[in-house]
């Protein structure tokens, strides 16, 4: 059903996943991003792609950043500043930054912090987008840790008995490692469906499924409607109505807005000041709690479980949150990224103007 | 709709919170709870009563815990080990002691960490049901700090796409102070409907709401039904539907598992040895992070913007997070807790038993 957001294969071209990662990281630097920070950004975005988290890869934030960089929304030369930190915590000022390469750079803070106490919280005000929220969280993982990130978005979401967009899509991303089973990872909008793929239904003029957005009173449409094209509509909150508990997915996003936003002291969702983001990574050392190896073992048993759960008439498999997106790297690491027709021929002529050699095909 | 759940006023006895509390206190005392932790365990359960939370206060919860720390299930008088520790986290072993006991112990560690290093984050193993899982949170606002409470519960939610129950209702609690609005409290099972609900429901034969529940196939039934009686039903994650996203409460459900129950090396929702129950408590301190009096003061425009929020046609207003619980916990503080006139009689005749004066009317 989500596979509608996917590229058909007969429209795409399958590209080599380093030269993706190479020709992102040189257009970064043509928009002033220093190397360091481009490659960051680069590889952000194409390990989104390679997830299958099209959405918030190449294609679709890619010219997003690097207008917005150009543009001065954001900017390209940071300097990140530190306006608070404890053993365990710091807030950061990230200068308008790539939200992209502000994220890892707490997050390398985080897990640094974790190393010494156990736990690392950092919260980053004066932000911008930080692409697919699990990139960051994911960086725990190597360290043996368990890696948070939240992030609040503009105000799309109508809260629970609401007619007005009051959050953000407002995601949360969780990653724990396991033995040998592949990691944990959680990456969720706390609205009932994210804002990327409301946008490209309302592009496409596809069908939006019931229970996804509200009326214009904001009463939510609870069967299949076609997009509205006069207007963006506004989401629901996960859970869809107060019978189905919409309230908890509205609180979740509350819950986001308050740890990343007003806890950076940056302000929530509905602050004025757009296009401000705001976040929040943290880590935590899996042996300042339990033994590292006892844990990985029994995530491996506990995902095993899950996935050999019968199955409901009419589905083959359970899933585990983080299985789609890994079996679809492991495709894409070998057999490319595919982009569509109009992507790739964007990066023809970027490249072309950036004086980029091209290298995708 | 959830009145439902609240005792009818017609049919109910207005007892004092002080005299509820006491006459809890003594009954702890009796089935060998030491003084200490008597007092704790009761002020659990009452300021669940206090907040309407009524399946997790002292008419659903009390007998429970009584008749298992007659039987051992419990163990009345634990000694709680210290099984790992770092400045930021520790993990402790709560030898089956009461988890209303157990885990504000935990708390008041995190929040003795927090105060030294910025966070606190303590696990338990080998632990019990610790009631209202918003209670642990809460405790956190006098300090000036965010609190955090999740908690593992026995398999009666479906995996999306699955037949079988695999994880808990698995709550989620997030308390935040605010400066003159009263403070934000998120509590919410992770499942569409707390698992309580369903039991309340399934004894009085009342009915199910569409999206609560699988039918015996697994598959999400979205009419209203009859509450089953032959068994007691299986219940889906919040969304619902995996259309409506239903992998969004399954994943989180998932992560309360991990934050708990194997990251304090116990178990996961489907492990073997039951009745177990894991749980994490953490404490962030504001002033780790921001100013705490421009957190306070951005939470209250951040909840007054929400309350003001244009509300849908049929609904007169916009809630936040605690505010229900909030207001209702003024008009019992003021005018007594409803007692249902079975659990009255329960009193008068376990007090009796107990040999302990009956002071509730």
């Amino acid at each position: 059903m989500l596979e509608q957001f996917h590229v058909p294969e007969d429209s795409a071209v399958r590209v080599s996943h380093t030269a993706l990662l190479e020709t992102a990281k040189a257009m970064f630097e043509r928009v002033s991003v220093p190397h360091d920070d481009a490659r960051i950004a680069a590889d952000a975005l194409v390990r989104a792609d390679l997830r299958g988290v099209d959405s918030h890869g190449v294609s679709n934030m890619l010219r997003t950043y690097l207008s917005a960089c150009k543009s001065g929304v954001i900017n390209p030369q940071p300097t990140i500043k530190v306006l608070c930190e404890t053993p365990a915590t710091a807030n950061l000022d990230s200068d308008r930054g790539l939200g992209v390469v502000a994220a890892p750079k707490a997050m390398d803070m985080a897990i640094s912090k974790a190393k010494d106490v156990g736990v690392g919280m950092v919260t980053v005000c004066n932000g911008r987008h930080l692409g697919m929220a699990s990139y960051h969280a994911m960086m725990a993982l190597e360290h043996n840790m368990i890696g948070v990130c939240v992030t609040t978005a503009a105000p799309r979401v109508v809260p629970t008995f609401g007619a007005v967009p009051r959050m953000g899509t407002n995601p949360i991303a969780v990653a724990a490692p396991a033995k040998r089973e592949p990691p944990f990872v959680f990456d969720a909008a706390t609205s009932v469906i994210s804002g990327n793929k409301i946008t490209i239904a309302h592009r496409l003029g596809t069908k939006l499924l019931g229970g996804w957005v509200p009326d214009d009173d904001g009463v939510p449409i609870m069967e299949e409607v076609e997009s509205p094209t006069h207007v963006m509509p506004a989401i629901l909150p996960l859970g869809s109505t107060r019978e189905m508990s919409s309230h908890k997915g509205y609180g979740l996003a509350c819950v986001v807005d308050i740890l990343s936003g007003i806890l950076s002291g940056g302000g929530y969702g509905i602050f004025p000041g757009r296009p401000y983001n705001y976040h929040m990574v943290a880590a935590y050392r899996i042996d300042a709690f339990t033994d590292v190896d006892g844990f990985k073992g029994m995530m491996d048993e506990f995902l095993q479980t899950l996935k050999e759960t019968p199955p409901a008439p009419g589905y083959d498999r359970v899933l585990v949150p983080g299985q789609p997106e890994w079996e679809m790297e492991q495709d894409r690491l070998a057999n490319g990224i595919p982009l569509h027709e109009e992507v790739i021929q964007w990066f023809r002529r970027t490249c072309k103007e950036m004086e980029i050699p091209y290298v995708l095909e």
